[in-house]
């Protein structure tokens, strides 16, 4: 069944493979992982991946472009802000669903990085999560571009007393918080509650954008930030966009895998771990 | 348990019954499709499309009068986008949901398009969902017209910089997605996730109304452009609202069934697809 | 079972218990059904109700206090209708989860009225469930009034150029859509898509309040128009919040019962119907 | 199992443990209940409520700070309002979520001081807890300050008009129906609604800063209100903030308990009670 699904394997329950895999020579890994990443399977992985990160960041510039129509001085308005934080929510609670049968949901290259990191994606396969990944994001911010007539792609920007360390921390700590919540949905160990995963994955965006969005715009997306800069043609800022979610997705990542929700082997025997 | 439910069929698992139908001639088939239109299940499955979205229409275009009522420039504000949003996303979840076992829940001709195109629904039922669903698109608006009295009932209109291919592409992505979220949330191979599908639904739908709201109007129904501009009496850029939903919706459900979730004889007999 | 959870009956699974009943004479109906309605189940159901309102009428007309407080002249900003509206939506969901399994969720007179025609509750209890419900109204905007200093307790009230029939039917539809989620919600034939119903009985309260906000208010609740009448002092227009409220809901009532949702006992015996 | 789980016991179906535990000596219940709060689970727990903890304190300060930072007079202003109340909704709900397997989600010191009262944490533990819970929520206005330069981190305050009596009892209101919701939402007696525990307890949340903002903060939260003040500097009408949620609370459990949902030997034998 992991085999039927590509590249992306659940984030918790494949410990009984590895052993299997680490037993023949790692070149034939590094071959077969390259050819397990296109396949037919893994190829719709990506596909999925690219409509589910399109509809994301055309959803979320789409609705900051939005409330700049309405309002052109939107960057002193906190309803501009409630504006960009429910479509966040929203939209990322709908992208994960669709996606996450099949690519198990990343839709952010800071998710596949934390992923490739604590080993639950190949290298390979992450390697075309972030293509695809980046790829959809420029296609919808250049689509919004041609379609919105007269109206600049908004970048995401940091707010003139913060520093960028200070922002890159900022993004950090709530991609923390984001992709910590993305391990606990894709937990199988979880019980009646699980169902509620996606959801709050969404409503942890939208909170952070709540938070964060005038010092330094709540993207926790690395792909969201890349997008809209490459059609605005500003790459202002942009290392703050990657270098503290990258960071906080990983520790988060590890720290959940290692320390809060340790698998032990008689767990995963029983199916019903923690 | 299939024909007790009238003329919807599940969208994604009827793959195993075309092989009965189609041993009939051709003709006998359309004549047995009419009549299965006409039963008392089916004619329960119209009634149930009528009452989801007649309430869809009257909550969603009734909140854009409401927002009217208290800031009479209400179409430069975002707290106006925020209210239509909200709205949306809450009653489009809800009708669907009071209608998902009875006519499965189109409450959209665009869904319903695309149903039929990839052979979810009969063409006759189609047709007579379109109706029902026109019908009390029109009776929402007039109803509204008539109690609140001294106010005009909005119309979706298209921002002055844009081009009518322009929004008819921006309508099309928003229908595409919701669609294909409709398909997602139809599929019985989802996993436990499944219960939020038509939560999600809405969801995309409010996040839609964020994007394009100030743009095209974020209608993404067919059935809300037409009941609004009916009572209103202007069918201006009516084309805009038919032309990219019913494409992209069509695209999605292609796209969904062919391609990201083809479905496979033995995944079928297992129970468990993807 | 059923007589373990006192007075409260589920909405659509009685069929097979009216026999029993109606072999006994008709006073010993009468005066058992009174003596069911005051057993200890049945003051814990009471008690449940009067809770469940007690909290929604709380946060419901708090938060109007709330953004009257914000803005003196809350009556002309959408942003208010929007602190309302949300209130409403959460403050139901959560209310009606707390008391789903004692008293069944009512938490308005409406629902219960409903619910009494419609044979699921027996007319003692229907009329203990009245007062614990209005009871707990009052209680609730006294509280208010008398905690927050200075501020009077908005009530409901009509925009000018409405007519009183024309809010009555307003509120009429409302009532009908949330009380036929309501109906949805407890029914136990509804597939995986069940746990939502909850959720969207407040989500489309909360779509009621945007749409009829300032135009009716958006009660679609005898009970919190009765309670902040009373503690205002001011009884005008009250019978809008009953008349259609209770019409819309009963009809919504037997619509589901008998039209869309008929139990066949066939469908009971195999456990799934529809 | 039980044991597994560390400190955290859930809240209700623990009364079969008891009689093992009081046939010991009461000092060596002590001690072993001091050591069990030293496990490894234990300190899981720990590290899981303070990981909570701070990510709820740091979103629901950091969007009070955000909405400051658009408009400086936030205070008079109803969309700030909605900032708050969408941000505490969203960011509690997901905070419970990834520590409810854990910890048992408490993120809240009237949480806990309410379940050591029912007997469901021993003392020891609610001692661990709350420090987690101070230091994290100290630790998330500190880092806020730090980050966001030149902003005061915002405390939660009193209207003028209000009495601090007043303020307690509101404040005290708000944390009874968040805590009866928790209780609800861990009771394992709930029928198919209980995956909505988690999100309806946010919802309530988010509905009580509607309904208190601008009277109180509507805190809920005796350590949102801790931490922020420590970092401000300012403890005036501290009290309010832990007298009245820490008597709402233990209410609010105790008649969860005792009265609406007592167990009863039978309906725990049957494992379906109420």
């Amino acid at each position: 069944m992991i085999s039927d699904k590509g590249p992306h394997r659940s984030a918790v329950i494949d410990m009984p493979l590895p052993p299997t895999i680490t037993m023949a020579p790692s070149s034939v890994i590094v071959t077969s992982r390259f050819h397990e990443s296109i396949t037919r399977h893994a190829l719709r992985s990506y596909l999925s991946e690219f409509i589910s990160t399109f509809f994301y960041v055309f959803l979320v510039v789409g609705s900051g472009m939005s409330s700049r129509k309405l309002m052109p001085d939107a960057s002193l308005n906190p309803t501009s802000l409630v504006v960009v934080a429910i479509a966040s929510a929203f939209a990322l609670s709908c992208v994960l669903y669709i996606a996450w049968d099949i690519s198990g949901g990343h839709v952010n290259p800071a998710v596949t990085f934390a992923m490739a990191v604590g080993g639950h994606v190949s290298v390979p396969t992450a390697i075309f999560y972030w293509v695809a990944q980046l790829i959809a994001s420029v296609m919808a911010c250049l689509v919004l571009r041609v379609i919105v007539v007269g109206m600049h792609v908004p970048t995401y920007t940091i707010a003139e007393e913060m520093t960028g360390f200070g922002a890159s921390v900022l993004e950090g700590i709530l991609t923390f918080v984001l992709v910590y919540t993305v391990y606990a949905a894709r937990d199988p160990r979880r019980g009646p509650m699980s169902p509620n995963g996606i959801l709050l994955v969404g409503f942890v965006a939208g909170a952070g954008v709540l938070a964060a969005g005038p010092f330094s715009g709540g993207s926790m997306n690395p792909a969201c930030a890349f997008g809209s800069a490459t059609i605005a043609g500003s790459f202002r800022n942009q290392a703050v966009y990657w270098v503290g979610p990258l960071i906080g997705a990983t520790i988060a990542g590890l720290l959940y895998d290692n320390v809060l929700f340790r698998s032990f082997p008689t767990e995963l025997s029983e199916g019903i771990g923690v």
